[in-house]
This record gives C-alpha cells, sequence and structure tokens, in this order.
C-alpha cells in the first residue's frame, strides 16, 4: 500500500511520553495536565452516563451544549454565535481543525502555515491535495511577521492557519495581529482556520482575541476550540468549531460524514458544568501560577528562558551551552535527567533546529519542583 | 465558499428523528437502542473518570483494550490480530470507514458501492478525490450479484466497500461470498473496507463471517466495527479497526490526524467490561426475540416482509398498495400515522424507488407493540 503520508511517523508526543514512561521521567512534553478535573465534572459524566444519555447526540451536538458555548463566547469575547447555525460539537479541536481544512481544502489549494507549528495542520492539507506554504514567525518572541505572510499569498492561497495563544511559544496576538490579517485577506477569497485550544490560558496583561470575534475576520474564520485543554480531560475528545452560518453549512457536511456527533453523557456534563462562569474565568490565574513557578525555576538553570504570554508551555533556548541538537537533547534530558520534553524542530515542516526546547507546566507543582530541581543539576 | 459536497444535506437518520420527536411519533427510524445498556458497563464508565483517567489515551487506543478486542475476536472468529500492529481503537464505526478509506483512496481511484449503502461511504470516497462505482444488491434478497461486481472493477478499481451484516436489508453472506470476493480481488491491487458493525446480530441459522477471518481476504481488508451498535450505546462514540500491520500503520497516520485518540474512560471502561464474554455472546438470542416479535406483529399488516436476517433493520415493501413515493410515505407515517421510518430511496446514489421503507427494531417491547398496533391500523 503506497503511503499518503509517506513522511508521517508516530508523532512525537506520542515518542515522548512513551520515552518518559519507561525511563520513569517526570513527563513535561506532551501537552496534557497532571493533576485531575474537577471532581464536579467528573461526577456529572457518571451521572448523565447511569441516567441514561448514551445514545446518538444530535450530529451538531446537543443543542443546550452549543447555548452554553455561546453565552461563554458572549462573556469572554463580547459575540454570541447562533447555536443553531455558527456552533457544532465535535470530538476534540483536531477534529475541528481537520473539518474545517477539509470543508475549503481543494487539490492545488495553497494553505499557509506559520511555523513552528502544530504537527495536525500539514496532514490535514495534505490530505485534501493542498499545498502547504510554511512561513516562519519572528525567532526573538514567535510574533507573526505581516510582511512575510504578505509575500507568501499567491492567487492559489485558499487558506491560512493561524494559532493563538501559540503552540509551542506561547505568544499571544495583540489586537493588531487580527486587524493586519484582515487587511491581508480583504477581497480574497482566503479562509481562515484559528487554532484557539489554549483560548483561556493567557498570562500578566495579556487577553485572547478570538478571530469570531473581529468584525470582519469572523466572516471568514473557523474558530476551533477544546474543552479538554481547558478543563483538564484532554482524553475526553470533546471540541468545537464557531463559524458563520455558510461555513458551518460546509463544515459539518464533513463532521457529518468523518465522526457524525460527540460522546453524548460528556455533552450533557459539560452543559450543565459550564453554567457556572467562574470555572473558566479562573483558569487563567490557576495556570499563571504554574508558568510564574515553573519560569521562576528555570532562571536558576544554565537555560535561557523565552518569555510565554499563553498556552500551558515554556520553551527555553540552549545554543549558548550546547551545539548538540534538539532532538538529541531531549531524548538526553529524558533519559539522563529524567526530565522530558519536546524538541521544537519537530514543529517545522524542514525541522529546522534552533536549539530550543519546550516544557509542558500543566503538572503538579510536585512534578514541576522536582522538574526544575533536575534542571537545575543540569551543567 | 464553494461547496466539496454539494449534494449533501442534512443526513436521513437526523431528519426523520427531528421528525419524529416533533410528531411524538415512535421512532423506528435512525438505527439505535430505544432501551438502556447493561447499568455494570454505565457504572465502569463513571468509575473510571471519578478515578482520573481523563487524559489522552494512547493514539491507537489502551493497550488492554486492544487486548480484549483480540481476545473477543479469537473467540467469536477464531482468529487473534496482533492488538499492536493490527487493531486500532478510534471514535466509532464512521471515523474507521473514513479513516479506512482515507488511508487508501487517491483522486481518481474507483471504489465499488454495493447499494443500497450506507450513506456515509460516498462522502469519505468523494472527499479523498475517489470515484463511486455503484452495483446493485439482487433486488429480491440483497444478496450479491458478484457477476455485477465484476463487470465494474477496472483497472482503476482501487477499493470496495462491503456490509454484513447489511444495513438496511439484514442480509448475511455467507462463506461463499467472502471466497467470491477473494477470487474477484486475487492478484489485483484493490484493497477492501468492510462495516461490520452489526457483527454480533445474526438470527436463525446465519453467522458472521468476518473478513478478517478469511486467510487470503485478511490480508488486504479493513474491518470496521463499532462497540456502540453492539452495547447499546451508540452515542458513546467507540469503534475499532483491524487490518494487517501495513494497513493498519497507513489507518493510524489517518486516525492521528483525524481525531487522534479516543475517550479514555471509555475505553477502560470497555476493557473490563468485555472481560465477559456472555456480554456479547448473548447479544444475538436477545436482537432474534426482538425481530421476531417484530416480524411476527407485521405479518399482520398489509406490508409485505422483506426476511432480515442480521442487524437491527427490517424492511416491508408496500409497492402492491399504493404508489406513493417511499419518502412521502415515510413522512407520512410519521405525521400521520406517528411511526416514524426510513425511505430505503436514501440509501442510493440515484434515489432509485422500489417502494421499500425500514424499521428499526432496536427499541422496547412497548414502543414496537404500539407499532406494531398503528401499522396494522394503515389501510
Ligand atoms: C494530541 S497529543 C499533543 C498534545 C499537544 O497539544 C502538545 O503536546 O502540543
Ligand atoms: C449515525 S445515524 C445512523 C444510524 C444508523 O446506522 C442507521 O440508522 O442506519
Amino acid at each position: 500500500l503506497r503511503s499518503k503520508l509517506p513522511h508521517i511517523g508516530t508523532t512525537i508526543f506520542t515518542v515522548m511520553s512513551q520515552m518518559a514512561s519507561e525511563e520513569g521521567a517526570i513527563n513535561l512534553s506532551q501537552g496534557f495536565p497532571g493533576f485531575g478535573a474537577d471532581p464536579v465534572l467528573l461526577d456529572l459524566v457518571g451521572k448523565y452516563t447511569r441516567e441514561g444519555f448514551n445514545q446518538y447526540a444530535p450530529m451538531a451536538g446537543i443543542p443546550s451544549m452549543r447555548k452554553i458555548l455561546s453565552e461563554k463566547t458572549q462573556l469572554t469575547q463580547g459575540y454570541f454565535p447562533d447555536p443553531d447555525r455558527e456552533v457544532t460539537i465535535v470530538s476534540g479541536a483536531t477534529e475541528a481543525i481537520f473539518s474545517a481544512v477539509s470543508a475549503i481544502v481543494r487539490v492545488g489549494d495553497e494553505v499557509i502555515i506559520l511555523e513552528p507549528a502544530y504537527d495536525s495542520y500539514e496532514p490535514a492539507i495534505l490530505l485534501n491535495g493542498g499545498i502547504p506554504v510554511y512561513v516562519p514567525l519572528n525567532s526573538t518572541d514567535f510574533s507573526v511577521d505581516w510582511e512575510q505572510v504578505e509575500i507568501a499569498i499567491s492567487s492559489k492561497t485558499r487558506a491560512i492557519l493561524v494559532n493563538s495563544p501559540h503552540n509551542p511559544s506561547g505568544f499571544v496576538w495583540a489586537e493588531n495581529d487580527l486587524n493586519a490579517l484582515a487587511n491581508l485577506i480583504r477581497d480574497r477569497e482566503i479562509y481562515v482556520v484559528s487554532d484557539e485550544v489554549y483560548e483561556h490560558i493567557t498570562f500578566d496583561e495579556k487577553r485572547h482575541f478570538s478571530l469570531g470575534a473581529h468584525p470582519e475576520l469572523k466572516e471568514k474564520t473557523f474558530v476551533c476550540g477544546s474543552f479538554g485543554k481547558t478543563f483538564h480531560v484532554t482524553g475526553w475528545k470533546i471540541g468545537y468549531c464557531i463559524a458563520p452560518p455558510a461555513l458551518t453549512e460546509e463544515f459539518r457536511k464533513i463532521h457529518q460524514y468523518v465522526t457524525f456527533s460527540t460522546v453524548t453523557p460528556i455533552q450533557y456534563a459539560f452543559a450543565e458544568y459550564l453554567e457556572v462562569p467562574d470555572r473558566y474565568l479562573s483558569i487563567p490565574s490557576f495556570y499563571q501560577g504554574k508558568r510564574d513557578f515553573f519560569a521562576k525555576g528555570l532562571k536558576e538553570t544554565l537555560f535561557e528562558v523565552i518569555p510565554s504570554h499563553g498556552s500551558f508551555f515554556q520553551l527555553v533556548s540552549y545554543g549558548h551551552l550546547s551545539e548538540i541538537s534538539d532532538r538529541e537533547l531531549a531524548e538526553k534530558m529524558t533519559r539522563k535527567l529524567k526530565v522530558a520534553c519536546i524538541p521544537v524542530s519537530v514543529f517545522y515542516a524542514n525541522k529546522k533546529d534552533d536549539k530550543i526546547i519546550r516544557f509542558c507546566f500543566a503538572k503538579t507543582n510536585e512534578d514541576l519542583s522536582k522538574g526544575i530541581e533536575r534542571l537545575q543539576n543540569l551543567r
């Protein structure tokens, strides 16, 4: 069987998590919480399961779940997407991104990816016959170089994939970034797939501006989000797509035949859980505590800390210390130092190695402390 | 936005279920159980959720779930697929079918579909740039006309999608059907996607022969199955794909970027639940009771009953009674008679109307009784 994705192997997140567990290393690699979710949320799943909410949900999601998501969006982003025509509940943000890309990209279409980029974007484009066009983010702070994006746009450009708060860097777009993007795609038939899975994780004075709230961008954007990332249940595989009616219509045609619908009792659980806004409004300060704690500890290591303003990731660079490749260093750190991390070169199509590694700080304070201690012993 | 699936609307199953609930009709349309699952299974989900099994499962599925599926396959089909290299747990059989088709079909490839066919096959092919080639099943009993299949094969044929026990007809393949298929694709580079979601629902002397158990076919087949269908929890969106290592490798590349993984506590629940084989070995007689009860009642109506040997569907024809289209009849029955059903023309690309409608008998005996009573009043 000739492979449709010949260059694709097991994702680095799986590789490093496995290596971490083989080695008994502290796993600061794959992006998932190392602590439990709110018992209230957990009990709700048990309750709805026991009470018999176990058959197919409606294809677009149960109405109460779509409505409460619109209310959350109103509260945090200032707009209320139409639950019937603009909101779809799907089996994780990965499915949202895949289905959004599939709804718009045809054979020969060019799609712009800003690198470093999450690893699912490229295969989604390739499987639809699209041509990824890579634009590097600024190497100092991972901000977007909009002139570079403009240069990359051609008559064949059909879509751009964006991600703020950004994985792996933690860069958070300012309002000006949204305006710059709007200027670039105005009068062009270019759609946007916006990966906003870290929407609730921003720090300091930063806030997340959803593309769905932007007066121009919202008309052309698929906003992809994740409840698993926000509420510490990445294994529940529940996410969403918000897009204007014409885009949602096409999105749902794909979703209908990719997974059809998303786990029913989990939807009921979230529909109830999200009724208390503090459950998501408290997330930023929770994670800011972790970021502060972790970044402070890192300052006592030999690494150079690259400020993270959002997401639950922290980058550090080590080029001043060693010429070792980031993949080798990540493996060494996992096996020898017993702290697993992710080499950032894997986020580039050409595996560009800027001597940067990524840590996930969505871990218990105990694990973060132990991790820091081991990293401080590195000479 | 130009549609990639311009002819696709809301699936008939959603349309009829919605109409049923608007009208307060007994819903014998969409294929999902109208009764609860085993409380033991339900409690297991609550247990694993509460106990903290809520982060990403491994991409291929948790090891214990893959292993117990192999053991079930050994017990029911006489072969033991390698849990590490031949088994993948996915977010429902719809995802299994989509990912299998995506793993093999490229732009311009022809894919054979035997009609009437489940409605997700065609979009999966189209989204991969494939060309569906339709072969009608025999109109009397919905058996396969292998000569017609042979005629449909060309040098461009890349795959064939098959389904036994068959939705909507309930036809169950005999061993000879598997041999006929093996003969046809021998020495050709044609792969098989085998939708076996009703594997545990066969009646009378019939048994299900999985293509994965066939000495030749297994080398070229993706067996797609569903735990939701078998264990009365269609809303849990958990299914599987069994395929030889080379095929599984390609399948997983797709799955990794379509959904990545499947709900963790549900996998743990099934891994434990499937340890007791009687939990699936008892399914055929349970459903045979329902089929017998429903078919007996239907004999006292004006409909002509087309024998069902598997699945939880029952076809009836009404061409001797009326010239009304099957779509109109289904709507009338839902709105006037208050019994929702599915018109079989929707299972044909060209909407061929043979004056046949489909009932789902995976419903409580009370609902089946009431349904029968109303159908018997039809003159
Ligand atoms: C789907 S596994 C990857 C999780 C993640 O988002 C990350 O580690 O970047
Ligand atoms: C995914 S909804 C359709 C359920 C089903 O398999 C059917 O009714 O045929």
